[in-house]
């Protein structure tokens, strides 16, 4: 497998999580100082122009839910998603949630060009955020995290996807340390080796 | 299992999956009209405020992409999501680009109050929904309708998703045939049983 990367970005997710399952994969850095994403090559692999995408024996896969359950699939043994139906759901939920919304708040920081076009729209936006990203992870701490890991005692590749979005938070200007629960399970995620590993991707 | 819902919201996909499935259920409509979606009553149902929500035995589940996948796996003989897990991320992956940027795009037009606060913000985000719900549904049209079903030969869940998103369209100022293969998806929708009992709904 080949995973497309590009560093401070969303992709962080999938590296922790192939690092996780321990499988054999070449990662790729796409160059957004040069705009690689949208270059004709890069959007043969990713017609989106964004990073993740994963390029697999039977094709390409992009969105990190996806990315996430699909992983975890290939390493059943090591629970790295629930395999009962209804919590699988429940880890869809999470990740679902911080896509749709976590991490669609924290682009309106920097890539408000996206929605609107006017400098005073794209500030608007960008001095919103520390609101919604502050909203969003109080109904993560409250309502999803169930600790140690979000999903409780197992571990799964939802917890990569939440620390990635909770490194966003202090660039976003909410102060961690008044979320401990999430200050927690952030702390805890940088002792595993497999987020070490992953961060070291530059 | 009881689903929350208001008319015309992405809820008609949920509508439309549990009808497919052909699964007992108790429709329960929460009134925007007078912002019931933000009472305490629903908050402790769903505390995002937001429809669907689907209460089922062994608690309740948010988020259309993990409400889907749920579905399908109660009902795994009628094949509404791919069984190979390869087949099954990129059924994920499509329904997780609807949520994360197609219904983001969308909600630019009339809720842009979730990003942004003058109204002038509002008003240069709501002109943008034309551009971008128009790349979103080429990027469609040309990279993931595989036809005649989003996954091929085979129908799933992802359809519906698919057709409550196109039916935004007309309100978000894209024209329908100038996508004919989206037109052509959402003309053979419109015929299905279960979408028709979805949309009967008020
Ligand atoms: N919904 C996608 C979002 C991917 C995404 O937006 N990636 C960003 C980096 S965090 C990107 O590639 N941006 C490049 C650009 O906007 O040009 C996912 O969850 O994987
Ligand atoms: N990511 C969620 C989004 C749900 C959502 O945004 N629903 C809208 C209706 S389309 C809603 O309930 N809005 C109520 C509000 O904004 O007050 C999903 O896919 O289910």
């Amino acid at each position: 497998m080949e995973l497309f990367y590009a560093p401070g970005t969303v992709a962080l997710t999938s590296l922790i999580a192939l690092h996780e399952a321990d499988l054999p994969f070449k990662a790729t850095l796409v160059d957004f100082g040069t705009t690689q994403q949208q270059s004709s090559g890069y959007l043969k692999t990713n017609p989106k122009g964004r990073v993740p995408a994963l390029v697999c024996d039977q094709g390409t896969l992009s969105e990190t839910p996806a990315i996430l359950a699909y992983i975890a699939s290939l390493v059943p043994e090591k629970n790295l998603a629930p395999s009962d139906p209804f919590a699988f759901a429940k880890f869809q939920e999470f990740n679902s949630y911080l896509a749709s919304t976590v991490h669609v708040n924290h682009a309106h920081g920097r890539r408000g060009h996206r929605w609107a076009n006017a400098q005073s729209s794209l500030e608007d936006m960008a001095a919103k955020v520390p609101t919604t990203m502050a909203e969003s992870f109080a109904l993560i701490q409250d309502y999803y995290l169930q600790g140690p890991w979000v999903m409780g005692a197992q571990y799964t590749l939802a917890d990569g996807y939440l620390f990635k979005t909770a490194s966003w938070l202090k660039g976003d200007g909410v102060d961690i340390t008044t979320l401990p629960r999430i200050a927690e399970h952030y702390a805890a995620m940088k002792q595993r080796p497999a987020v070490q590993k992953a961060l070291s991707y530059q």
